[in-house]
């Protein structure tokens, strides 16, 4: 409406056509492979039993919060241009939405296996490759406390990553629990963990002696040296299970951890989760205060710097600010447009004009009636396919929008064909043209 | 984060896990649906050589109203929780955007066919049945003003609904040129047009007697009479248009639009859309001020009062409030949710409450590798399954669980079958349960 308005008042200031900062398009080339991307990445939830589920992108802003004001630092209010206040904001993530679905939905039967897929809107402020609208990709197991369940989540991200065709990257796979013990191994007192655990997060940035350092400000040199011994576990996966295993006895929370960590080592060989795309870090720390158990998080090795792509871990405390109770549950969320862009600096993106296969010209107005047959036929046979529409007519103009378009053929019949009862298929790749008979132009694109 | 503080503040207040006024969620089984509708719209969009794109859900505020304050009464406006103002809101549609994207970029080929399916968000105050969210399926076309284009647009309409298996629809096609020319054919001033046109819109709703009646306050008597006339324009599309254009014989606006009608007709035809599901209706109008052509509106049969499906028409002023210039353009909008709604109320969705086909049983923990060997088979072969994590490992939990979430088969595997080298397979449905060798399993299911 307001457009048609503005049409009428000539002399009006011309609006830029511009994005808010922090906000992007993606034009047709990317929506296609964006499309494609997660059309894979819905196949392989799918078939690993993940159901889809969607929440709305508004929630109320007590629920984000958590009831703590201090805390919507990132969100984004909105507020109806009607109305004064407002108490509702734009989702930040989509694990929040679940949980409050969940203490609203008792009834749903557990383990409940959902996926969810959309955008979620963060209010920080913009920079280059930070954006402030972006697309996750969910998968969580709510209502199982089995490890069975956390070697699930790693198994769907080793094998979206698979399905992707992707082969070069590693899911980093640790415990909370393991980290939880660090007071008492180390024997510092218990209110310095988070940030001991800051510093041994920023490992395979800065290295071991820049945070062996940090260390010695945190904690006493005892404490700092026995943090060493641990931050020194290498190895192969049983070595590095083992040496915890030593160095942590008779802790209990760290051996529980440690213990999960083995049922989950063992559940990846049976899923066949190869062990070249995963290793235990103990380096991997993810979120403060958040998860309860293991923790995963995946990096392309080729692009270690672009950050986690797809990370997660169990987190039991899900529903607890709704119903003040317990539920266990475990999942993981896929940073799409991330991906997108790392699959881009791979290389590996092949990013083409238009889906379209075929075009069909549009030459003679007479012939109107057998345009529209062609392609009615062409996209009975799910081929996508475009009848030309511009308004420049010659013939030149439409073989000039097809290769501008990067339509892959071209289909040329005009009142000379009619009569030959053929049509003309042009491969603006080959450059090679065919005549073929009009009825069988399905079996020309068959093959 | 937020969740994970409020666990260690015990005896906090719950908060309460709703869903602000005009919002709501989708669960599984709906999900599911709804899924497979996008799927089957945006297969047809491609087929008619659409491509996808994509622009977020926010835009400049000045960009949504076209400049005006007070037009920007329906939008939520955004405001990051660090800023002081906001001049940031949620689209309302995706054609604005679309118009933004072109401006921004004018070197896109055109004709530009592009299809856009996405929420928008409109701040009214809730109804039951209206929501503040709801998803939209565009198709447009840029760049052509030939009536093969509004063709299209009505095809793809078309198409969609026969896909989607409906065929007890219709498609009221008029053109705001016809009615144009209705101050100069009923001799009325040309500023009453809006409100003579907001009446005939009624018609359908409310019969021709009450609408002459209420045309009798807006115009004189002879006018009234003229627009009656022109109201009780019956019969076939033949019929109709012959007596229309009788009637606007000399009306040089109206005589343009019955000659697009005409071309319009003859390229429906040619396409294959069946007469039966579209007709010529003089009475559509369509938003006042926004459409310059052709316009169109979907209804099914039988359910009128749920009002238009899926609606366009041609607007040719589309970036106008950006660049100054015209550029011809002619799409249709989906009302993805209405149609939904619509089709549950027509008894059409057939609701499953998962997609996962088999459930394979955790009875024995030694035999967990065959387990998970057993599901990756299944998955890879892309039949959804799950392998069962529910922490109560019980063989009728087991059962249980499968029968409450309508998975239809599950797999059964113990130390006796291992033996023996099979598995039992029991359809849910039927009962039925049968023995096959283990390495048969797939074809099990393959049939």
């Amino acid at each position: 409406m307001a457009l048609a308005k503005k049409a009428k008042v000539k002399l009006r200031k011309l609006i830029k056509p511009e994005l808010p900062g922090g906000f992007r398009d993606y034009g047709t080339a990317d929506a296609i492979l964006k499309q494609r991307l997660l059309e894979k990445v819905r196949k392989t939830f799918e078939d690993f039993g993940f159901d889809p589920m969607e929440t709305p992108a508004v929630e109320r802003t007590e629920v984000l919060t958590g009831g703590e004001k201090e805390s919507g630092k990132i969100i984004f209010n909105i507020k109806g241009s009607r109305e004064k206040g407002s108490d509702s904001s734009l989702r930040f993530d989509l694990t929040v939405p679940l949980a409050r679905f969940l203490a609203a939905n008792p009834e749903v039967p557990k383990p409940f296996k959902r996926y969810q897929i959309g955008s979620v809107w963060r209010g920080e402020s913009p920079q280059v490759g930070r954006y402030r609208e972006f697309m996750q990709a969910d998968v969580d197991i709510v209502g199982s406390s089995s490890m069975d369940a956390d070697s699930e989540v790693i198994a769907v991200m080793y094998q979206v990553f698979k399905n992707l065709g992707l082969n070069r990257f590693v899911i980093n796979i640790s415990n909370r629990k393991v980290l939880n013990g660090l007071p008492e191994f180390a024997k510092f007192p218990e209110k310095k963990l988070f940030e001991v655990l800051r510093t041994i997060d920023k490992t395979d940035k800065i290295g071991q002696e820049a945070v062996k350092k940090e260390l010695g400000k945190v904690v006493g040199k005892k404490a700092q040296e026995k943090l060493m011994e641990f931050l020194s576990i290498s190895g192969d996966t049983k070595t590095k299970i083992l040496r915890a295993r030593d160095l942590f006895k008779g802790i209990k929370v760290s051996e529980e951890g440690i213990n999960e960590l083995i049922e989950i080592v063992r559940n990846l060989n049976a899923f066949g989760v190869e062990q070249i795309n995963w290793q235990i870090n103990f380096y991997t720390v993810r979120g403060l205060g958040y998860y309860t158990g293991p923790i995963f998080e995946t990096y392309l090795n080729d692009l270690p710097e672009i950050g986690g792509m797809f990370q997660g871990g169990r987190y039991d405390n899900l529903v607890m600010a709704f119903t003040g109770q317990k539920i266990p549950a475990v999942g993981a969320s896929l940073g799409v447009d991330r991906l997108f862009a790392g699959l881009d600096k791979l290389g590996l993106l092949k990013r083409k004009a238009t889906s379209v296969k075929v075009l069909v010209l549009n030459l003679t107005p007479a012939l109107r009636e057998e345009y529209a047959n062609l392609t009615k036929t062409l996209r009975s046979a799910n081929i996508n396919t475009s009848l030309y529409f511009g308004d420049d007519k010659a013939f030149q103009a439409q073989l000039a929008y097809a290769v501008k378009k990067e339509i892959p053929f071209v289909v040329i019949y005009g009142e000379e064909d009619k009569k030959k009862g053929v049509v003309t298929i042009k491969n603006l790749a080959t450059r090679e043209q065919r005549e073929v008979p009009k009825g069988n132009i399905l079996q020309y694109f068959k093959k």
